[in-house]
């Protein structure tokens, strides 16, 4: 029987600031890659969702990023290495204290936005967060993309990794996702999000944006969480693998 | 034999801002209240000071503060209780996972400057950071001023208190601190520091600034690491304690 | 015939966190209170919000706050009074550089949230906030709450003074506005709103939460921008007060 | 007779952490490139600095940078062109804010650090750098280094341009600064750079890292204020010129 994890980003309000249905997305994944102040996520609401993903058992993740609130981590930072070691460090150590309290704790590592982006290809930043995972749990998995030199440098460092997949982006024929500054980077169907991921779950396959079809491996597929139509493509998602049999297995 | 215990208030430099003398203070304290990056200090900066406490067996504790880099957490600032308490957990774990990461580890919590002053009365927030420390780890102890408010809640939820003094600052007859705003707050001539000191460790007196002796007891005394004469007065305290056999032994 | 200015709290968001639609709110008002970034609003922001409200000929005023991103500017800060005046030089002055390239100028400036609310009383910070008015520009206006130790010592100091009401907070017997913290604070309900804005603006009249009548003057109106109602009751307050005569006439 | 124009970046400061000394530095230059708050300087210490140029008569001039406080404006950020020109925009106004107080005003831009640097090549920073201040007031000259993409796209739309050389910076063969990560990048003896100095003013030559001689010819020469040696060396800088005959003109 097909399996798969299903994570989502969450706890990215900041303040005043609302983001996203964190709620209504715990009852639907199985791992939450919580925010941790840096691009996104005071510690009260980090504290929330960390209490709320617990209740549900749902794993969380430390979603570490660029420090850059006013772009959410969305922007590249040339911030070097020893510095990023240490900020990673932090960033997961604060989430961590804060997964604790509620009986829960980090369970993985997940790179946010520009830095998962970043590290594609970035060797001294890849290296730079893997150290920093390395130095906090050498235990912890981390998720990135397939083929990224951040997940090489992982494995060469003894750190598990889990390849993701995006239920919400599309893919260059190359395997990389569209950058959402193009058009048609992100998806906002439900039926068609859904259809991507049953195929991918079942028979490793994803459409590229040029038609082609990609062969890949994932370990869990991320739906995100801040669009609009967030929970109806995550609760599409979900329904669709769940009539298919498939086994919402988190990684680890 | 007489003991004591020495703190300084470390790790304080924020980014290309350098502030205080972190590596001698180290050869010279037993306790280090290291910055949790609220008030002061960049990950980097608290990553090479835990280093750097860690090799000398100095203890860290976490020095808690309000979310105020541009006042250094100086500033009162009226926080609501819960998010002070996911405030104080994200402070502590960041910390806690930057010093693991070197061999060592928060051994207790200090408050910082404003936040510090406020709870000596302000019982909804001295509340809060005792939530916060039971919630991370109820063997933590706390360091506080005699008397406080803050001390009495920890206690009342079954913390460890140190009762501490400061080698620096002048005391209302009331026992409590002159504040920074006023003339005459802080001492910066060495060799009076360390007679007061002396006289504290050995007598258990401090002389208030109306010249009237406040009978106290304290289990550390923080000489602050941050102005100009701070290693010269931390080296003639220090001297003098060795010089008078008064055992340097940390609180713990 | 009765007249009145409208005015909102807009250009609040923040990099990826939206709030408000300020769109909406300025085909509806007569005066944009505008973030300056220190409680809210990144430059983009307050650009964006600045040319729309430039092209519909609504005026800006510059809504200064506590450097607080985290606490949106509600929470009170014991910030030093010189302090506090290059805080609000320097946020106005930000302010008046985006509007002016967008045709504009600030015209006026409103304190926000916490600071707006301490001011009612602390009069080292209102005298702190008058100074930089009075430096940046002494033909600014100022709104205020009536009554208020800050419309005071601005009148002292030259400034013309905006008596300020608000359509969606209610108000003690005292005439000061009910805690955001209290339940009953604010109101939400379209209809009643626009029925308190014409009683006031035809009768002076303020109904109290004790049932008691406040008799008052107000040059401006604020409906704020932020609820999600806001868009609903501006366009209620608005339309009543059109069907009933009403002029629409900025204050100045 | 040779003349130039002495600058220096000043206003650096940040709530309690103190950087350079700007009293002694404008004692000596004929231009202060005073920080705007997103690299660093708090509106307190940009008014003080401010006003402290205004009493000496030296210009005042506007460094903008990256919004990157932890990072000092020294790492390149990917921000795009809208969101930078917002950003110069707010920083040049809230300066200009400040300055006007003291019966100053901003009288030039010079880019900072990392954002320097990156216009040196980066098209779209460069125009967006340009865009900002021709919104704001297209008579402010932009200070650059000769030969960079921002001074010829600011000279395309129409802005006066000033070229610039570093005292205490030593230059590839190519003209550009060495990296202030490689070593050598930063020269701190006073004579030496006194030396250069004066060269480059009466015969407008360089002496590049490999020997080899660069013809330039310079408007402004910059004296950092920010190393231990700052305030000696642009001592001797001056000393040097004053008893050259060289007159010291604002390039204005």
């Amino acid at each position: 029987m097909a399996s798969i994890d299903l994570n989502s980003d969450l706890g990215e309000s900041f303040g005043a600031w609302r983001l996203g249905d964190d709620e209504a997305m715990l009852d639907l994944v199985t791992s939450a890659n919580v925010a941790c102040g840096f691009h996104a996520g005071d510690p009260t609401t980090l504290l929330n969702t960390c209490r709320a993903a617990s209740e549900r058992a749902v794993r969380i993740g430390a979603q570490v990023g660029y420090r850059d609130l006013a772009g959410f981590g969305r922007r590249f930072l040339d911030v070097a290495p020893a510095d990023l070691t240490a900020d990673v460090i932090y960033q997961i150590g604060a989430l961590d204290g804060l997964a604790q309290t509620v009986d829960s704790a980090v369970a993985y590592v997940k790179p946010h936005g520009a830095l998962y982006n970043t590290i594609v290809h970035h060797r001294d930043q890849a290296r730079a967060v893997v150290a920093a995972v390395v130095a906090y749990d050498p235990t912890l998995p981390v998720l990135g993309l397939p083929g990224s030199v951040f997940l090489a440098e992982a494995e060469a460092a003894g750190l598990r990794t889990v390849a993701e997949a995006f239920a919400d982006r599309t893919y260059t024929p190359a395997g990389e996702l569209v950058p959402r500054t193009e058009p048609g980077a992100v998806l906002s169907d439900p039926g068609l999000v859904a259809d991507r991921v049953l195929r991918l779950v079942e028979r490793g396959e994803i459409e590229a944006v040029d038609g082609s079809v990609l062969h890949t491996r994932a370990d869990s597929v991320c739906v995100h969480g801040d669009s609009p139509a967030a929970v109806a493509m995550a609760a599409a998602v979900r329904a669709r693998l769940d009539a298919s049999g498939v086994d919402m297995t988190p990684f680890v």
